[in-house]
C-alpha cells in the first residue's frame, strides 16, 4: 500500500469517504454478480474507492493487463463519476498473474481466478491474463454505492467457468454492422466473461470481408460495406485484448449468394446473381462437382485463415436446399457417378475436402448440425442450432459441439426463457461423461435480418448476459427470479462498456416522434415487444434496404415494465383483500391511461400512424384494468361485454409487428373479477 | 443521375417511398436550420433520401471532403435508420468544389456555399471544402420526415458567415477531459458551423500536454492525466478535417501552478508546489524578471508552437493577482530598475517578450483582455471576458477583438440569454466601421470546474447552437421563441454527432437512483436547473477529485419542461376563462404530484439524500398549484396561509446546489389567484 498523498487539513476532511465501512447489516445483501462465481463468500467489509484508486502489478506487467486496467479505471469513472488519477494514486488492488499473454487467447487457456477483497485492499490472482481479465470484471461488479461513498464490497471469490466455450454470433452479411458496433460488444461481451465472437461473415445478403485474391467478392457483394482486412486485425488484436477468440464463418456452399455477383461461374445454376435483399433460404449454392470451385474455396480459404489467428473456422454447411444440384445434370451425373445417394452425400463430400483444406493450415473446422453425416471427419466441431438432440446425437458420435438451438436473440424471447435453456440438457444427460464433455458451451446467435447499427445492442442487451452466465456458472445456478434481479444492475453497468441498449433508446424515441415529445410515448413502448420468433418476417416482405426505424425497432427486446405488472397482479390475486397489493396494480393502469391520452399530440408523426391502434388498445386496457381492480376490491362480479370481451382479445394481438405485453396481465385481472 | 437499380416488381412498389413528393402545405412550415443562413427560400418539393442515397462530385474528389461524404452518410443512416449503401447508389447530390483543401484550415478561408435542392436532385457548390462542409451541414438539417419517408427539403441557400472566428474554449485542465471527448466535440462543434476550438491546456489545476523538452511539466503536473503529442496531432487533424481550426492556449504567468511541481524555480515565489485541487486564483505565478524564465517559455512555446498548426497562439494573461511579485525584493527590485510602475507594467513587459517569441515562429499571440496595456504589441488578439467595453476598447485602439463575456456556458445560463448576447454589442455599435471589423467573432467558454467527461457535453449543447448561430446569421436573427424552436430539433440532431448531452442523461439519472427505477425521478429532475453564475463554488469547499454525480450533475442545462410550463401559465392568465388553456397547466401539476409521490421508494440512495427537500417543495408546489387553477376557474380567491407563504418561498431557493425552475411560475399563478 502507497502512502496517500498530503492533503490540506479539510481536503483530509473531504477525503473520508476513503475511510473504511465497517462491515453492517449489508453484508447479508444478496449480491449483484453476473455471471455467478463458482465459489463466493462474502467477508465483510468493504474497500472504498476513491479518486486515488491505483492498482499495481505483482511481478511482470504484462501488456494485455496494462491496457485492461486503463480500461477497468475507465470504467469505474463512468460507474462512479470519480475522476481517477493515474500517476500517485494510493494501490488499492494488486494484481499478481503467473503466465503472460499469449499472441491470441485460445480455447484450452485456463480462465480460473482468485479475487480477495478487504477494506485495506484487494488482491486478484490468476495462472493466466485471460484469468486475470475475468477477475477484473468481477472487482467491478462488486463497486457499490454505500453511505459515504463507493467501494467494493468485501469478498472471497474462486472462480472458473463451466464451459471453455461461451460465445456470440453476429451475422454482419444480412445488414452492415461497422467495426465500432463490433468493437462495444466486445467490451460487453468481455464484461460478462463470454470468450468467442463467431463472426458471421458471408451470406446471399453480402460478403463482408476484403478479399485480395478474389476481390470481386467484397467489390461486387457488400454494396461497398465490408471490413478492410486492416480493420479485421484490428478487431481480432481488439478481441484477444480483451480474452476473446474470434471464429470466422464463411458459410458454404449454400448462402453464398453475394459471392456468385462477382464469380457466377462459381455457381452449379445460371447467373447473372444478384446480392440478396429479402430474408429465406436462396437457391444458388457453389458447384460442389466443379474442381475449380475447390481451387477458388482453397486459395480463399488460405488467404482468410491467414487472417484469422484462431484454431477453428467456421464453414457454415446449413441449408441447402439442393434444388440447384437436382437441376443440374452435370450435378446429377456426378452423385450417381461416385455412388452418391443424395444431396447430403455430396456436400458431406465437400465438407470433407474442406475439412482437409483447412487441416492443412491447422484449423479445425466447425460447420452447422447438417453437416453432420457418417462421412463428415471425426474432428469436425458441430453447432447445433436446430435442436439439443443433434447436439447429444454428435457428442455421442465423436464430435465436440456447441449448443446454439434456444439462444437465437432474434427470436426475441424473454432472458428466463434462454437461461433455462443448457448446454448439457436432458438429451446430452444421459451420455457418458467422456462424451458429454464434448459439449464445448454455447453461442447466443444474432442473426442480422431485423437489425441495424442502431439497433443491434438492444437485441444483444441485456438478454445475453443471462445467457453468459448459463455458460459460465455452475449447473445448479437456475433462479430466474435471481437472475433478473442481477440482470437489471448489469444491464445498467453494461452501459459503461458502450453498448447502447439503454442511451440509444432516446435518440430512437424522438425519431419516432417526429421530434416531438416523448415523455408519454416512451410510456407506451415500454409496454410492448416486438413480435416472437420470425412471425414479423411472414407478416409483410421486406428488402434490406429498407429502415429499420419502426415502433418494433424501437421497442426494447423484453418489457420490464409488464413483467413488473405481472408479478404485482399476481399478488393482488394471491390476496385481493390486501389494499397495499392494489396500489402497484392501480398506479401502473392510470399511468398508462395517462400515456395513451398525453401520447395523441405525436400519433400524427409518419413513423406512428401503424401504433394508432396501439394507443386505443392501452387506453382500453387500463380501463378494463381499473375496473377489475374495483371490482376486486368491492367484491363486484365484472361482467365485460361482448364488445369489450372483443377487445380484450384484440388488446392481446399483433399491431404494427408489437405485442402489448401487459395484455394478458390485465386478462388475468379482468378473468378474476369476472368470477 | 445514375440509373436506379433494376428491382423485382414488389421490391419497385415498396420503392415507392423514392418517388418525388409534390409540393404541400408543408412548404409553408418554418424551417429547423441552425444556424439561420444568409440566405434561404425553399422553393417547394423536396428530394427524396432512401438507401440508395448517394453523392458524386464534380470536378476533384477531395479527401477532406470524401472523407465528410462519409461522416454525412452516416450521419444520415442514423437520424433516418436507413441503411445507406457505399457503392452502387443513385446520386441525388452533386458536390463542386473550386480549391482542394489547404492542409489546415485557416481564418481566412472562404466559407460560403450555394445549396441548391429539388425533387430532382441537389447541387452543392462551395470555393473552399471548408465552404462545402458546411453546405453538407445543412443539407442534413434540410432532411426531414414525409408521409412517404425521409426527403430534404426543396430550397436555394446562398450563406455565408457574419464572423470569421466562431469559437469553442474547453477547458481541460481543471477537469481532464480525453481525447473521445474532444473529438466528439469536434464533431457537434462543425454540425453548428463553429470554426475554433480554443483548447485551454493549462492551469494551476493541470498541464495537459506532453512535452518532449521539459518533461517535468506533464510528468508532475497532471497526474497522469495528460495528451501525448502524437494525440495532440491526431485532434488537430481530426479538427482540420472538420473545417476547426486549434488554438492552444497556455495560460502564463499566473495560473501556471501545475507547471512548478515540476519545475519550481520558474516561480518568483517559495515551492514547493502541488497540484491545484481547488478553485479560485492562486497566488503562484512566473517570475517575469528571471531571464532563465523566458528561456524556458521560449523553448517551451517553440515546441508547442511546432505542434499546433493554427497561425494564433493563446498565452493567456489573465488573472494575475501579483501577490508573490510584490512580496519578492528581487522583483520589486527589478520593476524599479526599470522604470515599472505597476505589476502590470511588468506583465506588459513579460507580453511583449512572449509575443516576440511567437512572432518568430510566425505565430500571432492572443490574450484575455487583461493584457490590454499601451505596450502591449499591436498585432495582439485580445479575447473579451470582462466585459464587452474592453472589446470595443480594445478595437477603437487597433486590436482585433473575441467576445467571450456573456458566453460563459458555466455561468448555466438559459440559451437565450447567451443569444441576446452580440459580439458587436452596444459598446461596440458606435465604432467607426473599420475598428468594427477588428471584432473578429466570439467564443463559447466551458470552464472546467463543475464538468467532467461525462457531463461536459451536456454543459456545452444544445445551448451552444444558440450562440453558434449569433456567430454565424446575419445579426437580425434574434427572436428567441424562434431560436428555441429550432434548437430543440438541432438538440437531438447533435445526438448523431456523438455527443451524449441527451443519451447520457439515463445512465446518470441510473446512478444517482442507485439502479432503482427512474422514471419518477427523470420527472423531478426533468424540473430543475444547477445553480447559476459561480454560486455553486461558493456553496461548499470542494476539490477536483471529488466525483461529480450530484442531482446538480445530472440536471440538465435548461430545463425544457419549466420554459413550457411558464409558456402555459402566461397563456392562461393572459385568459384564465378559457377551458384548454386549463389542461395543460393541470396536466404539468399533476405529473409533478406523480413524480414527487412515486420517487419516494428511490430517495434512500446514498446520492439522493441530500435532495428530500426538493421533492418535498415538488410536492407542495403541485398542490399550491392546483389549488391556484382552481381558484382561477371558480373565481375564488386563494389565500394561503403563512405557512404556505414560507413553502411558496422556500420552493424557490437552492437545494442540492439546483434550483426548482417551475416554482416562479407557480408563484405567478397563485399571485394571480390571490388577487
Amino acid at each position: 500500500m502507497g502512502v496517500r498523498r498530503r492533503l490540506g487539513m479539510w481536503m483530509a476532511m473531504a477525503a473520508c469517504v476513503s475511510a473504511a465501512v465497517p462491515a453492517t447489516a449489508q453484508e447479508a445483501a444478496p449480491h449483484g454478480l453476473m455471471p455467478v462465481p463458482a465459489s463466493v463468500t462474502f467477508d465483510g467489509g468493504s474497500l472504498p474507492i476513491d479518486a486515488r484508486f491505483a492498482v499495481a502489478f505483482a511481478g511482470a506487467r504484462d501488456q494485455v493487463l496494462a491496457r485492461a486496467v486503463e480500461r477497468m479505471l475507465l470504467r469505474i469513472t463512468k460507474l462512479t463519476g470519480l475522476p481517477i488519477v493515474r500517476e500517485g494514486g494510493t494501490v488499492a488492488l494488486t494484481i499478481r498473474c503467473t503466465m503472460p499473454a499469449s499472441p491470441v487467447p485460445s480455447a484450452v487457456d485456463d480462465e480460473s481466478y482468485l479475487l480477495k477483497v478487504t477494506s485495506s485492499g484487494a488482491t486478484l490472482t490468476a495462472p493466466t491474463p485471460y484469468g486475470a481479465l475475468h477477475g477484473m470484471e468481477t472487482f467491478i461488479q462488486l463497486i457499490r454505492q454505500e453511505p459515504n461513498g463507493f467501494a467494493a464490497r468485501g469478498a472471497t471469490i474462486l472462480d472458473k467457468p463451466r464451459f471453455p466455450w461461451r460465445g456470440l454470433l453476429i451475422d454482419v452479411s444480412r445488414h452492415w454492422i461497422p467495426p465500432d458496433v463490433i468493437k462495444r460488444n466486445l467490451d460487453a461481451m468481455a464484461a460478462v466473461k463470454l470468450n468467442v465472437l463467431h463472426w458471421h461473415l458471408s451470406e446471399d445478403q453480402g460478403f463482408r470481408v476484403e478479399s485480395k485474391v478474389y476481390p470481386l467478392l467484397h467489390q461486387k457483394g457488400s454494396d461497398g460495406l465490408y471490413y478492410t482486412q486492416d480493420q479485421v486485425r484490428d478487431i481480432v488484436r481488439y478481441a484477444a485484448d480483451r480474452g476473446i477468440r474470434v471464429v470466422p464463418e464463411f458459410d458454404m456452399p449454400g448462402h453464398t449468394g453475394s459471392w456468385l455477383v462477382g464469380y457466377p461461374w462459381l455457381s452449379s445454376g445460371k447467373g447473372p446473381f444478384e446480392i440478396g435483399r429479402v430474408w429465406g433460404v436462396y437457391d444458388p449454392v457453389l458447384d460442389a462437382t466443379n474442381e475449380k470451385v475447390y481451387a477458388f474455396v482453397d486459395r480463399l480459404i488460405g488467404e482468410m485463415a491467414a487472417l484469422f489467428p484462431d484454431a477453428y473456422f467456421h464453414v457454415g454447411g446449413d441449408e441447402v436446399n439442393g434444388k440447384q444440384w437436382d437441376a443440374s445434370p452435370a450435378v446429377v451425373a456426378y452423385r450417381k457417378q461416385r455412388g452418391m445417394k443424395t444431396n447430403d452425400d455430396l456436400q458431406a463430400y465437400f465438407n470433407t475436402r474442406v475439412s482437409a483444406m483447412l487441416a492443412r493450415r491447422g484449423k479445425v473446422m466447425v460447420g452447422w448440425d447438417e453437416v453432420l453425416h457418417k462421412d463428415l471427419p471425426k474432428n469436425t466441431v458441430v453447432q447445433s442450432w436446430r435442436g439439443q438432440k443433434s447436439l447429444a446425437e454428435a457428442a455421442s458420435q465423436g464430435y465436440a459441439g456447441i449448443l446454439s438451438n434456444g439462444y437465437y436473440l432474434d427470436y426475441i424471447w424473454p432472458a428466463s426463457q434462454h437461461y433455462a435453456v443448457d448446454p448439457v440438457g436432458k438429451d446430452a444427460a444421459g451420455l457418458p461423461e467422456e462424451a458429454r464433455k464434448r459439449i464445448l458451451g454455447g453461442e447466443a446467435c444474432m442473426w442480422g435480418e431485423w437489425v441495424t447499427p442502431e439497433t443491434i445492442d438492444s437485441r444483444i442487451w441485456p438478454r445475453t448476459a443471462a445467457i453468459a452466465e448459463r455458460y459460465w456458472s455452475p449447473a445448479t445456478i437456475t433462479d430466474a427470479a435471481d437472475m433478473y434481479r442481477r440482470l437489471h444492475g448489469v444491464s445498467r453497468q453494461l452501459d459503461a462498456t458502450g453498448v447502447t441498449h439503454r442511451s440509444g433508446y432516446t435518440a430512437m424515441l424522438d425519431r419516432l416522434a417526429n421530434d416531438g415529445p416523448t415523455e408519454a410515448l416512451r410510456g407506451i413502448v415500454d409496454l410492448v415487444e416486438p413480435v416472437k420468433n420470425y412471425s414479423r418476417g411472414r407478416r409483410a416482405k421486406f428488402t434490406s434496404q429498407m429502415a429499420l426505424n419502426r415502433i418494433v425497432d424501437v421497442a426494447g427486446a423484453e418489457s420490464d415494465e409488464a413483467r413488473a405488472f405481472g408479478q404485482a397482479v399476481d399478488a393482488l390475486l394471491a390476496d385481493p383483500s390486501k389494499p397495499e397489493r392494489r396500489d402497484p396494480v392501480v398506479a401502473a393502469l392510470r399511468r398508462w391511461q395517462m400515456s395513451a391520452r398525453e401520447v395523441q399530440p405525436v400519433m400524427s408523426a409518419p413513423l406512428l400512424q401503424e401504433a394508432a391502434p396501439l394507443v386505443q388498445n392501452v387506453a382500453a386496457l387500463s380501463g378494463f384494468g381499473l375496473r377489475a381492480v374495483e371490482a376486486l376490491e368491492k367484491k363486484w362480479k365484472l361482467a365485460l361485454t361482448a364488445e369489450e370481451t372483443d377487445a380484450m382479445t384484440w388488446a392481446a394481438a399483433p399491431v404494427a409487428d408489437v405485442l402489448l405485453m401487459v395484455a394478458p396481465h390485465v386478462k388475468k385481472l379482468v378473468d378474476a373479477a369476472g368470477k
